[in-house]
């Protein structure tokens, strides 16, 4: 690219109609000069080759992506991670802000992806190492997506649970175990106080636990259940399987006793997901396979909180995330920009959905998991956490609601164990309150 | 886990019935003892809680994902990649094979993905880098896929074109040209002698170039073009968009005169192009956004391959990845392992695919791309190198037809180029030959 030609892909953004714009921002390294980088940046994912030879014209003031912001935090003797084929040093570490004309795709998810996370992204000239940290929507964009059909506020009146978090629990053994025994798990815990008894998400409509009998006798112990406790219970039934299957099993398990789902959204992929909301009874669940592949590294792939507003965009209510913990490798920034990125209230007219920030939980862990929050819109996930606990499902179930008690009351868990058998084991199963 | 349940996660593979495993291959990087490091990667992947509490069973034999060759390469005194939060050294860097059995989820793509790279594979105790090399199927599971329909055979057959490479032009400019213009670029690219003009990857159906009037425009412009030429040309559609638009816009597409369909494989969704492989009357291609996201890092995510694998089994008959040249940044390594991948004879009654490594390509570098891949079952695909040839796309496609003729008779293309000027004029723009 000539020095001339750089400039058709810098704008100030005040010059910018603010409505035909996503706003995108990206870490990169890149050997040679930032500008020039940064506008390789804008023309791949855009307008290439903006003019036709011998042809009078430009395409890039109306369909170039443009770079409104950069700046190079620092120069680094080598790329922050060894590639092959090498690429030596010195780099320019930078950030990028771009705006990018939703013109040139439409309102339309897999076009979306293909623009900020395509061969545009990932082979600019000169980019090596780059990371998609954040999308921003306009709100003419949002308005083209229904959103979460159910979010926070539909999910607690369903439920009948307002100021606290909402308890799931991972039925196990989730591989292997038959429905009956299966519903038998399920409605223990029920019994014991949990909420939500919901799949694993390996299993799948398979010939030793078919969906259509599981659901069938998870909501019969769903509804004896509700008829004992007096309250609202939900069973999650996961319905991840072909693109052409999912609104079948949808149908399936709802008219069998499922009243929620869930679906492993990248794997299924999001645009399946959407085609799901328009026809949906119940509220939607993603679970989260294969976003940590590209998500982990701090200097490339994608922030995962770019997913978790792809999902939410998609028609989520519920959105499992990888949460606190070191067995979850995450930091706890980013398990809080996730959470962040479910419930802000500035996306539109697009409502809040759930996070559900999960990884090896139990009664040990939710003091914390919620001081962390800060606030009870969120869910809370255990699967060993209630299923392996020593006095089965109902004792693992009832240990959770024996911490909420405690938090509640501002009474030390592992003080108000003393008088809770269950949550005493609990805390002596899976450790001291973190 | 304790060192005897450790045991369940391994097998000698003699023992293992072949027809009822997955094979995978995974390189990980592990602060603990590689044995159970590996063992927990396949409990997580599987059998996670393998038995209830006090019920004397064991899920195991049937289910679990078994650990059949572990080889610890190295040790490293820190991981490959700094991660936040922080993961400290001394690491042993380890490489092992994994009987996946497929019984746990069945021949289903989007259960498949989630198996072998979900929580299983990225959260694994112990394994903060992991990435996923290769996976290799039984015929039992292969023969639940379509695969290709076409197929390279059947390509050759529709274009009559044996016994070289396959010409593609990638029509440019891709974003803002409206479809008179387009088709006209088109036109004399195929006059030029190029077999298959293409819709960029970025390029969908939008209200300044819509699918119905962009394939009514260049299947005629393909009619006039076979006429004039007396050879069959194909025009590829990208009818990349939301999944319940998919088969609606192959219908009109092919309906007026798209002769072939593309999607953009991983943001549209393997499975959703397995819904359409049932209903497709034309070839499919795939374009590669978003693989990069995950493959690059030699450590870390998963190897491109393994989508080339998975895009073939969902039914591609041609698979776009990116190719060699600094601009694509993969090693030839990789680019040759991804040919293979479409190519490999033993996969099943699965039909080859034919692979397409792209990346500013052009007459001059067609000998190299071809010397590397060392046959002619390939694709080759320009987008400048045709559509911004000095001379049009006339010229463009004319000097790639010359560089092969050049190839094909042995001489140099840069003798060849002497008599040839639209090929002189493609080296002079576009580069020596490599």
């Amino acid at each position: 690219m000539q020095a001339a030609d750089i400039d058709g892909f810098f704008a100030d953004i005040r010059q910018l109609a603010a409505e035909d714009y996503l706003l995108l921002e990206y870490y990169f390294e890149c050997s040679g000069e930032p500008e020039q980088a940064a506008a390789h940046l804008c023309s791949e994912q855009s307008t290439a080759q903006w003019k036709r030879v011998d042809v009078d014209e430009d395409y890039r003031p109306r369909h170039a992506a443009k770079v409104v912001d950069l700046c190079v935090e620092s120069q680094l003797k080598t790329p922050s991670y060894a590639l092959d084929p090498p690429v030596g040093g010195p780099v320019h570490a930078c950030r990028a802000r771009i705006a990018h004309p939703h013109r040139n795709f439409g309102p339309r998810l897999p076009n979306l992806i293909s623009a900020v996370l395509g061969e545009g992204a990932y082979f600019a000239p000169g980019i090596p190492i780059v990371k998609l940290l954040d999308i921003a929507f306009p709100a003419s964009f949002l308005a083209h997506f229904q959103g979460p059909g159910f979010g926070v506020v539909g999910l607690r009146e369903l439920l009948q649970v307002q100021d606290r978090p909402l308890l799931f629990g991972v039925i196990k053994p989730n591989i292997g175990l038959h429905p009956e025994p299966f519903a038998e798990l399920a409605h223990e815990a029920w019994l014991g106080g949990l909420d939500i008894a919901k799949d694993d998400e390996m299993l799948a409509d398979v010939d030793w636990s078919p969906l259509a009998r599981r659901a069938e006798l998870l909501g019969a112990a769903r509804r004896r259940a509700e008829a004992a406790t007096g309250m609202p219970k939900m069973y999650l039934a996961n319905i991840t399987d072909e693109v052409d299957r999912l609104v079948e099993l949808h149908d399936q398990a709802v008219a069998r006793g499922a009243n929620a789902v869930m679906i492993n959204a990248l794997p299924v992929g999001l645009s399946a997901v959407r085609m799901l909301r328009r026809h949906a009874q119940v509220p939607l669940v993603a679970h989260f396979p294969f976003i940590a592949a590209c998500s982990r590294l701090p200097n490339y792939g994608v922030h995962s909180r770019v997913f978790t507003k792809l999902q939410r965009l998609a028609g989520f209510d519920v959105v499992i995330m990888p949460g606190f913990g070191d067995r979850m490798m995450t930091s706890e920034a980013e398990v809080l920009e996730n959470i962040s990125a479910c419930l802000d209230p500035g996306f539109g007219d697009i409502a809040p959905c759930l996070p559900v920030p999960g990884g090896s939980d139990s009664a040990a862990t939710l003091e914390a998991v919620y001081r962390k929050i800060g606030h009870v819109d969120f869910g809370f996930v255990p699967g060993r956490g209630v299923f392996s606990h020593p006095m089965g499902p109902r004792g693992g179930a009832a240990s959770l609601c024996q911490a909420w008690q405690a938090i509640q009351a501002g009474v030390p868990v592992a003080e108000h164990a003393r008088q809770c058998p269950e949550l005493r084991a609990a805390l002596a199963t899976f450790g001291k309150p973190g």
